[in-house]
């Protein structure tokens, strides 16, 4: 029903928003430190966020998924900058990344740097 | 711990959701026609999930409120149109043109016409 | 960070909600007839909804999760045999079975007959 | 649309998972300590899920309202417990009881005590 390039971009988003939700909830929480410092923690959730916005968006065949994927892919970004900075968050920089990377084309960005 | 801007946008968007997602299940499915139109339901559906997120993104505290609360007042802004071409919608229509004033404001634009 | 079950399970919540929703916004408007019929329509988001939380309450971390799987289980057999009922609704059927069956697992109850 | 008593439970839900979900991202990530302890933190954001399923089945009118809102009551009686305990999270506290309260009318269990 969807284009090959929207799957890809909903599932990517499923994939982040899980990975940030599991990651905060497991990884930060009993690490604590940097990992529990308040921008840092709401940066996850608010990944988290836009993530399941995006995906129901598209599932839903709202054309507002476009501005919806636009934001999606700055907090993405965001958050993505934010794990590398403390570390041994491999896992949600490259869901982050990887979601980043897919809501920028279907928000309509050239691909190109 | 909020302003009470804020605090009053969390509470459109939160009755925003509710309102929509309660006269898509009920009197649009029971009225069907024009109510059922894959357009407008999708559209109703769609102003559910952002009113979640931006009802969400603020009360995590994120800075990128200001973002999903101007997409956030353009949804709501749709629905209430179609709303109102359609008719016999009048709690949608006021829940959402009183969510997109506060998520406009929110979004730090100027309230003057 | 999950036991091997609990990944399948949660991928199963996700697979099925994405399922659901996409199918109830395309295919059941689209289709009109039984497929907006309110009981049935109620049910598929309603669906959507249970997965979503199951999901959600696995990837937290939460105890609570097996009264979430077990609530998910019956819901998601309901939607199943209803998308048999009216037919022409497999994905919906085989994901919403798939499911099921993992949520009655994480729930704790034997799987055998 | 929905009984007086159905209303107050949507709302009570809908407050007890805006007034978790912001308690934990501010008041607990500012404060560390036990307030930043896995099993409190999970249990406070298990309450938000379980609290916008129980408000979002409801509002569409599914008969599995009554088993979610039973969990609801469960896990809302828990997280109160945790935030007495640990202290200093009073309106948390309120809004778990009052929604435990609502969920459980709705789930069908006699008020008495």
């Amino acid at each position: 029903m969807h284009t090959k390039e929207m799957s890809a971009c909903i599932e990517a988003c499923q994939r982040c928003a899980a990975t940030c939700l599991e990651a905060a909830m497991h990884h930060c929480l009993e690490a604590g430190g940097q990992h529990t410092e308040p921008r840092h923690f709401r940066l996850m959730l608010a990944c988290v966020e836009v993530c399941r916005a995006s995906a129901a968006l598209m599932l839903i065949g709202s054309p507002s998924h476009r501005m919806q994927c636009d934001l999606c892919a700055k907090v993405c970004d965001e958050c993505a900058a934010d794990c590398e900075r403390i570390g041994g968050m491999d896992a949600c920089v490259q869901a982050c990344r990887a979601c980043a990377k897919e809501c920028r084309q279907m928000a309509g960005h050239a691909v190109a740097a």
